[in-house]
């Protein structure tokens, strides 16, 4: 039996083979394979280097490219074999011919992985990209893991280790990983994190995955302490019975939210030429997830979102909710959100509705939940009386308030001030993060932006700092009352199943 | 039998009571009642005033109130009875219980048609309520037809007349209609339109709807020249019979677009107390809806994006598409979703991706469809040689193109130089404009943004600068694919059941 063909084996028997993940997700000797020299070198390994300096990486690099010279004030390594150290860990950005001898030398020079950002294997089709690739597997089975390769490897904030472009990722550390194979969808989830507020753990572009991938990183993450909420994009799998098993162990341990590509026909070919392996069809996989209790979304905005409820809202089932927003609209559409989600909207006790009618303004308010404030420019206080009063129905397990705060464009400019001078955001996260505190019931936000053209770039950016006073507080928000109602849904989803 | 029972009984006959709509929409003499004086005046009627102003109006405005005095250098004249001439139209901003008499005289002033801005009738739920509603109803009987009570009124860009408080709706006018009882739905609708390039023939919020509502008005918008494409918001009607015919007779004409909220048991309570009507079951709905070939949708962003795809496509189905992108979970996801709306992305010839494949970097690229041009990074010249070369298969009806604009930042930062001077997205819609006019095969822009935090305004807004170069030629955009794939699919259905 070869190298290869027994670790498949051990990994069907859901035994993995000891790795030192510690020194992969935080080296303190790293090695980048592939950097050239001088001030405005370009490239893959130049960049990761400048982006992995740029986030604050802490230990040692030891740049390595057979021409030597010098990078970011880094003597260049002309060889693996001449770093004066062992490593830990390796990046390797060498063309791929090259890619097998260099994995080795790292190997040799003690490092517990790689990660592989050439492309040029197994995602051709042709036979000597497969070689390559078996190459790999062969020098990983003797001791070292690879991520990779045709990836954009690793992104954990704690290191400083990041995915490849990126120097601009957020640097805080959170409670959620990511897995995929793919590295675009990998790079703008990062992103797309990082504004709406979603931290990570540790992400894990593996590409290829000749070595590590979904099923074992999915087995990591289960037990990795460090994350409360796994995320993955998924197009193929190579082996679906390990895939489900840890799926599964992983579900009860931590909520996994499964993103699957290449669920049609045409997308299982799309999967194909993209990281060489099979899709599956939509029935089998549906079944399969739900099977697991992982949550499956549609795409990288609902996986976001619904990263953002597990990870900042309480680990429970929210059965029923007030909603508070001004515009009578906002409560018919959260009636129909709900009802369809399966979340109840009770109303609330006449005395409640009397507490909660002093502080609307007549005519147009309405004091049932939910609870319509009639427009746009209640203040923070009535409104903290309001979620203060509806969170004493015992019933009520979550609020959700929703801020039309773009309307205060038109304030701003019959008073002639700034749009960030007369929307009291920041009092209106603080007296929700307070409502928080003494009911001890989660408050959602919801910040519509119906302003969004190149004249209301300060509304834009106005609702951006909202968010973000939010978010320091702990308070999850979303765009739109129907992404945040769905999030809630999963999470409802998980924990019920779960009990 | 009462003259309100006796429109009624004219309704369900499906005929209308003859009405000037050329001088309600377009009126050269206009009165608004319930303005206060002075500069710094606020409240609705001064607001509306002022609004109309800044918007262009030409015509003659006569603001009235018992006071008199001045505002924005007209005088005020203290009775409708003291105008000097007819008017042809009439916004009333007066106490509920001064309306009925406030509409009167305008009647008698010879108006065609006024919108009620003021609340407090039925909505109320009290007997007052009703009895002034009633009362408003007995003077619209006699003569003038009315929008209102309890609505934002009518938005009319080739006229100036806006919406409460909208003094910065768009002044283009466009080939969308837009009826809702809901004011702030219509205000908010309007914006989002604004900024997505959906513009606007009319738009009436008609609240309680005690004269003109849904099904007339749909009447009038089906007939209407310069409507071409019909959005709606309803939550409850008053003649389901009257609305449902008049519904099918406009889906002959043009397409309807339904955006139905109220369809859970607890959204019917809510537009109960929001606008005095009834909601009715989803799946009444939901076959009603289609029985009629209107098309449904799920929220106000899909009504928009939907409208915009009608408005900017030609008038016709498109059963097969190409989608050219850069990384290869982009070809996943679009073969995903377009099985899932039953559009086919062909895989194109070897001949045409023999071309294809002579314009993009190697490797990582895929020329056959979807088309992975591997990196954002791709130029306007290599995408336009890609775009015409598709076209070129016989079966494409439409291309899509989704550009990672927002992957430029990095570039921009590297080279030291702002991220809308280093994106070529002027270059980029002018190529696109360039393909639909040599291959007479419409386009598609997706333009995502996973960078939208405080420290990415600059990407941002050179996103929105994007989508206005786009818009300006006449190429229809959407934030994600999966919005702009629904929406073609919402074309087609229509198209399709038309035939």
């Amino acid at each position: 039996m070869s190298d290869s063909a027994k670790i498949n084996e051990s990994r069907k028997k859901g035994s993995y083979r000891p790795t030192d993940y510690e020194r992969i997700f935080h080296p303190r000797k790293l090695a980048i394979l592939g950097v050239s020299a001088g001030e405005n070198s370009v490239g893959f390994g130049s960049g990761i280097l400048k982006a992995i300096l740029a986030m604050g990486f802490e230990g040692k690099i030891f740049p390595v490219n057979p021409k030597g010279g010098e990078i970011a004030g880094l003597s260049i390594y002309k060889r693996v074999e001449d770093i004066p150290e062992d490593i830990d860990f390796a990046i390797i950005s060498v063309a791929a011919r090259f890619v097998p001898e260099a994995l080795e030398a790292c190997r040799k020079r003690g490092a517990a992985g790689a990660e592989i950002l050439s492309s040029g294997f197994s995602e051709l089709g042709t036979p000597e990209g497969q070689t390559l690739e078996r190459q790999i597997q062969e020098v990983a089975a003797k001791g070292i893991r690879v991520v990779g390769p045709n990836c954009f490897g690793i992104y954990c904030p704690r290191s400083a280790l990041t995915l490849l472009p990126g120097p601009d990722l957020s640097r805080e550390s959170g409670p959620v990983g990511f897995l995929a194979q793919s590295g675009g969808m990998s790079i703008d989830f990062a992103h797309a994190g990082k504004w709406m507020g979603v931290r990570f753990s540790k992400m894990v572009s593996f590409g290829n995955g000749a070595d590590l991938r979904e099923a074992e990183l999915l087995h990591y993450l289960a037990g990795d302490p460090e994350t409360k909420v796994i995320t993955m994009y998924i197009e193929g799998i190579k082996d679906g019975e390990a895939f489900f098993r840890e799926m599964k162990a992983a579900t009860n341990q931590k909520p996994v939210i499964v993103y699957k590509g290449g669920l049609s026909r045409a997308g299982a070919q799309a999967v194909a030429s993209h990281t060489a392996s099979m899709g599956g069809s939509r029935t089998i996989w549906q079944s399969m997830i739900r099977q697991a209790n992982a949550i499956q979304v549609a795409n990288s905005e609902e996986m976001a979102q619904v990263a953002m409820a597990f990870s900042m809202l309480p680990q429970k089932a929210f059965r029923s909710i007030s909603v508070v927003g001004g515009g009578g609209a906002i409560g018919v559409t959260a009636c129909d959100l709900a009802e369809t989600h399966g979340i109840e909207i009770p109303s609330l006790s006449a005395e409640l509705q009397d507490r909660i009618g002093n502080h609307l303004p007549k005519p147009g308010s309405s004091s049932t939940n939910p609870i319509d404030v009639a427009n746009p420019f209640v203040g923070p206080q009535a409104l903290q009386e309001v979620l203060l009063a509806a969170a004493e129905d015992p019933r009520i397990d979550l609020q959700m308030i929703v801020c039309l705060l773009f309307h205060y464009k038109g304030l701003a400019q019959a008073m002639n001030l700034p749009v960030s001078a007369v929307t009291p955001f920041r009092e209106l996260a603080q007296a929700v993060r307070e409502v928080v505190d003494r009911t001890g019931k989660p408050v959602i936000a919801v910040l519509p932006n119906a302003k969004r053209g190149l004249e209301s770039m300060d509304v834009i950016e106005m609702i951006a700092m909202a968010r973000q006073e939010y978010i320091n507080r702990g308070i999850p928000v979303f765009d739109e009352m129907h992404d945040a109602i769905r999030a809630v849904a999963h999470v409802n989803t998980y924990y019920n199943r779960k009990k």
